[in-house]
């Protein structure tokens, strides 16, 4: 069978990036890159007039990005709709410290998609969609964890948003001093890369101590150990 | 000098949370200390009816809040003229395995706040803001770089949003799993702790190597060694 060509990501003119050109970078690559590096989005929306965005976890699968929420909370109770959305995933890479304190700046993967949300239906297609959110914050998880019931997925609203106007923004490296700052040297000039770090497991207070931490939480990836937990 | 009492948070039907009450924190503290401890801000705006968020970077001093950019930048110019914003900081704390997918969830600490966004203007005003600023992304560098003159002022765009409405949110610790999960004991529980974690310092390709790295570049606050800098 064949499959359509794959069509690039629009620039239409909100999505275009009026500064900073040369930081867009419009490839699908680029953008799927930077939703599978962040954990949390904010979703923005318009509610009577007035803009509200809010922080929740989400995944992507393809050209979709799904993102999570109670039934109760208001972005998605309103979102479920299908209204139109601002998405925003930042992944913070590091602080850059100029000779000016104009050219201090940061280094930075960013993604805004517009897009109208839609709420996903169906027992499966919902199970579908939380498992895609689910291995992208906790890898391993679905198969380890308990699955969802009639009743958890019934409580459970996921929209799903296509990824087709998209903005990416990535920048790296050291700052872009002025020719008269590098020459007078009268400060420091680098950057500091900054991570989000994963600490040693805390296991729940009522586990029994019989459990080893899995390999998937371990590591934050799945395939690594044992997917179905291990026991001393 | 009276000062007057401290109005608390208001509580308006927007930032009322309408879920999660018992994550909600209503007091001035927990806003302050959440917007001292991220770095970004997600700044939402109306444009032409559509919701538009993106990230940048903020400072707080008391009750203001400023968020920076470039006066190019679509969210900065909009918003120049006094409009109404949505602005999330969000710091993630770690991630949450329980021994069911549907209690799977983040520990973080979340500040929405809901105003009008004016501009900032005359040159002291702006340079105290862009103070603000840089002194919450890069502690030190405000005495040790070069400060901003007239034309970068001219050139960079503050606005002052005021911190009188906001709601805040806050997870920590382990999951909430139900009764017959941790009875039935099939799957690993608790949280895996998430920081973002400062790098070592990588000089500009152009600095000269007889610089050694301040110590509020190393540390990331001031007064941490020489704030001017030192040189080897």
């Amino acid at each position: 069978m064949n499959t359509p060509p794959t069509p690039p990501l629009s620039a239409t003119d909100r999505s275009t990036i009026r500064r900073g050109r040369k930081r867009a970078v419009t490839e699908r690559d680029a953008l799927w890159s930077v939703l599978d590096a962040g954990l949390v989005c904010h979703l923005s929306t318009v509610v009577d007039g007035a803009p509200l965005v809010l922080p929740t976890g989400y995944g992507r699968a393809g050209d979709t990005m799904f993102v999570h929420g109670s039934t109760g909370a208001l972005s998605l109770r309103t979102a479920a709709a299908g209204i139109e959305v601002c998405v925003a995933v930042t992944v913070l890479d590091g602080l850059v410290y100029a000779r000016s304190v104009f050219h201090h700046s940061m280094n930075y993967r960013s993604a805004v998609v517009h897009g109208t949300a839609v709420a996903v239906t169906g027992a499966d297609a919902k199970a579908e969609a939380l498992r895609v959110i689910t291995e992208h914050l906790t890898p391993g998880s679905w198969d380890h964890a308990r699955p969802p019931n009639g009743r958890e997925l019934a409580k459970t609203a996921v929209l799903s948003i296509d990824l087709a106007e998209a903005a990416v923004k990535i920048r790296a490296g050291g700052p872009g001093d002025d020719p008269d700052d590098v020459a007078a040297d009268t400060a420091w000039a680098g950057h500091v890369p900054l991570a989000l770090t994963r600490g040693t497991p805390v296991p729940a207070a009522d586990l029994p101590g019989t459990w080893s931490v899995p390999g998937h939480v371990a590591t934050g990836q799945s395939g690594s150990g044992p997917v179905t937990g291990s026991r001393r």
